[in-house]
């Protein structure tokens, strides 16, 4: 007995990974075609509202929490002092929002190239956007690897690359020259932080990849941490960590335990993620 | 751009949830009819063979280590000297040959009501059933629920309750008098593990009310472990233990870093899946 869904439901094929997964939708909010992507928001029956890129699941509003704080707060903890952080992509403003929630940060720039993803988030995930009007917040719509190239050597302290797949508009961020560019405008002890697909579908592929890029770019060490996250394929997925003159398997542990109100990470969560499963690790050394 | 599926995928629908998940298939390979379940295998493109009951995803060749693994190993390193190991259900064998890697264990009774199940698994799913031959295995097709109200007090070491959902066949396994009985049959120092269902959509119902049921039943400590699971609704699963007289946040390490070649499960893991994610640890406490 296979079910059928009919127009009620929203759909994602991973053609090459034979698996799709769907959402019950109870109404389109929008549908925009930027110069960059095809953007469309649905509200679903159980999951808040969703946004699709090019037919791509971004985020709900029931499970984004997974991806932002992941992406955000162990990056964050890693670096021993972040006041000056970037983040490239993003544009929903999600990861914005947690990077915020760290007093000792004193900037962020968020440089999205397409700016109908910040307008539809504003509009429809209300929540992500909440922290936009803090004044160490820059919003700036432009291409993020012209951003990186030009910017000042030695200038940032954590990086996040918050990208969309390494296909289409996002795939220049997944190239070891792109990430030499990062390297070079940490300073020195700083951290960059890019999302790395799911550890059961790449681990012996992009995920290896990025890895040995960050080294060949001139990064000192890399981590790779899991988390679930339900809207993605496989559900499971993961963000890799490489650090500039630093070791990123190393965290404070005491300052995480004192950030509260979150809803994924802890200082507990994230000493677990960097403990890889034995077939990740195998496929990661292979 | 929402994508449609056609005869060539197999969707199960969690209608409560609002979400759905589907595996590109190749070929059926059994359709059996038992007395208590419709019974189904497929050959799927990449998640190796399908099986699934009464049209839910039981479990695929690529992804069932997540759950095997995890039911098995941690239940067994939180036991201080496991002998006496029984199995309620688990008619694949998967659960059988994750237990049998532990020497200490003397004896494993595995009861499935459903013997098509492991017929299945011994034709379609070779790799679970390779420990069945082994002196220490003995393989019974039973009620579940009476063979526990059968056994005599204090004769286990670890139960396990690899069931299917608490709706169906597997109803009965999840009710406070079932696990007073659970209780009852354990030796002091015993340990329960029961799969618990998804930390996204059930904690602050199907897992906080199993944890109470396991406490009125009389067992001295709780704990829930997550981990990705791919096949199963949301992509992230549980398991939960009930101890004895022992509590079940402790394990022996040692001996769980001691136990190689598997795939997910390490000592590690184990310690870093008894922190849960704050969001998770408010359900369970409210």
């Amino acid at each position: 007995m296979s079910s059928t869904l009919d127009e009620h439901w929203f759909t994602e094929t991973f053609a090459d990974e034979g698996s799709a997964f769907s959402l019950e939708i109870t109404d389109k909010l929008l549908d925009v075609t930027s110069p960059y992507q095809h953007l469309e928001v649905y509200a679903t029956r159980t999951y808040g509202n969703l946004m699709v890129l090019d037919g791509c699941v971004m985020l709900t509003e029931r499970d984004n929490f997974l991806y932002h704080e992941m992406i955000a707060h162990p990056a964050l903890f890693t670096h021993r002092d972040p006041r000056r952080v970037v983040i490239i992509g993003g544009g929903d403003c999600g990861t914005l929002r947690e990077v915020l929630r760290h007093p000792g940060v004193e900037q962020v720039t968020q440089i999205d190239i397409d700016e109908e993803v910040t307008k539809a988030a504003e509009r429809c995930f209300p929540a992500l956007t909440e922290s936009n009007d803090d004044p160490r917040a820059e919003l700036r719509f432009a291409d993020g690897v012209k951003w990186v190239e030009e910017a000042p050597e030695a200038s940032i302290d954590v990086l996040i690359i918050d990208s969309t797949d390494p296909v289409g508009p996002a795939e220049g961020l997944f190239k070891v020259d792109f990430l030499a560019r990062c390297q070079r405008i940490l300073k020195d002890g700083g951290v960059l932080v890019q999302q790395s697909e799911s550890p059961l579908y790449h681990s012996g592929s992009i995920i290896r990849e990025l890895r040995r890029d960050m080294l060949e770019a001139g990064f000192d060490s890399v981590a790779t941490l899991p988390f679930p996250q339900p809207v993605y394929p496989s559900g499971w997925w993961s963000v890799t960590l490489a650090g500039k003159g630093s070791n990123v398997s190393d965290f404070r542990e005491t300052d995480a335990d004192d950030l509260t109100g979150l809803e994924y990470y802890s200082a507990a969560i994230h000493r677990g993620a960097l403990s890889l499963p034995p077939f990740m690790q195998r496929l990661l050394d292979s």
